[in-house]
């Protein structure tokens, strides 16, 4: 098995609403179990879930450490081997001051977003980039999306999830699992 | 835009535990939205929602219609537009019968199962019969997977979707969005 060097992140604030507002969201239960799942399965490092807020923090902690030391690590043994990918931090930066220091600099960061955007890196080059060693850090908005600030920090963003019509407005759950698939998926029988 | 005959069905009864007994499990806020969700993006015509618990019915109708009807349908109606797709039925016979009804006969029942099984079509040899107009109904299952009773009424069965390894515990929204960006998703850049 190929050791990757993907990591992904979620990002809770800064975000935008519907009104294009800079918000900050809610960690919600099943983007920490859905998301670590999808992590584990394709062989991403770590899944950083990014919020300033310290009630959100300790909730998110909260929940992964039941699943890790409480009844659920007991319970169904799975769920921990997921959520023990999960880092709890404050924003982008630390993240990438963290991944600086495990892997080094060449940091590729690529954010996601439901509307092409001008600095589009395709699938296929990306999965070609990282079957040659590349590190990757993937980022995805909750809400209506990644803050400018956020999109602005990125090496290039991957294109649209599109399916058959103008309809995509996928949850970020589908969203992390279909570019994890596109990505990282093993080829398809 | 192709017009395709594909539909989902996710059956909370009959469905494994983790010790393979029979069960019913409850029909959650997520798998209604999420499923919904990613149905509408990649072209699917009915998402069937299989529970004989006229409780757990109640609730999945009451959700939907907050979305189509309540003050979710001004509020965000991009969700009342995938929710729509939403039919809550008993069994899966019922969606056999019904969709006889719309489409004739010359089904494929496909069964999803994180298990390989005897009688697989692989997701190129699907994609392939879908662009040549079959009618497909895709079947997941909630808890640890659909019941035997269940897989036995299967065309083929859809290989299991692997990642790096050999962790292939993802979650069913997970599962049906990468099933349904294999199958319908449009080539990737």
């Amino acid at each position: 098995m190929q050791q990757l060097s993907i990591d992904v992140a979620l990002v809770h604030h800064p975000v935008v609403n519907k009104n294009g507002e800079t918000i900050g969201s809610a960690i919600t239960n099943l983007d920490l179990h859905d998301i670590a799942r999808a992590c584990r399965t394709f062989g991403v490092s770590n899944y950083w879930v990014i919020t300033p807020f310290s009630e959100q923090k300790v909730f998110a902690e909260t929940i992964v450490s039941h699943w890790l030391e409480g009844y659920g690590a007991t319970a169904n043994p799975d769920r921990g081997n997921a959520l023990s990918l999960v880092r709890v931090c404050d924003n982008l930066d630390e993240v990438l001051a963290s991944i600086l220091d495990k892997w080094g600099e060449d940091l590729l960061v690529l954010t996601t977003c439901a509307k092409p955007q001008d600095n589009t890196l395709g699938y296929s080059e990306v999965r070609q980039k990282i079957q040659d060693g590349a590190k990757v850090l993937l980022v995805f908005g909750t809400a209506w999306g990644l803050a400018p600030e956020v999109m602005d920090q990125a090496s290039a963003t991957l294109p649209p999830i599109n399916g058959a019509g103008d309809y995509n407005h996928l949850s970020v759950r589908s969203a992390v699992s279909i570019v994890l698939d596109r990505l990282l998926g093993r080829p398809i029988e």
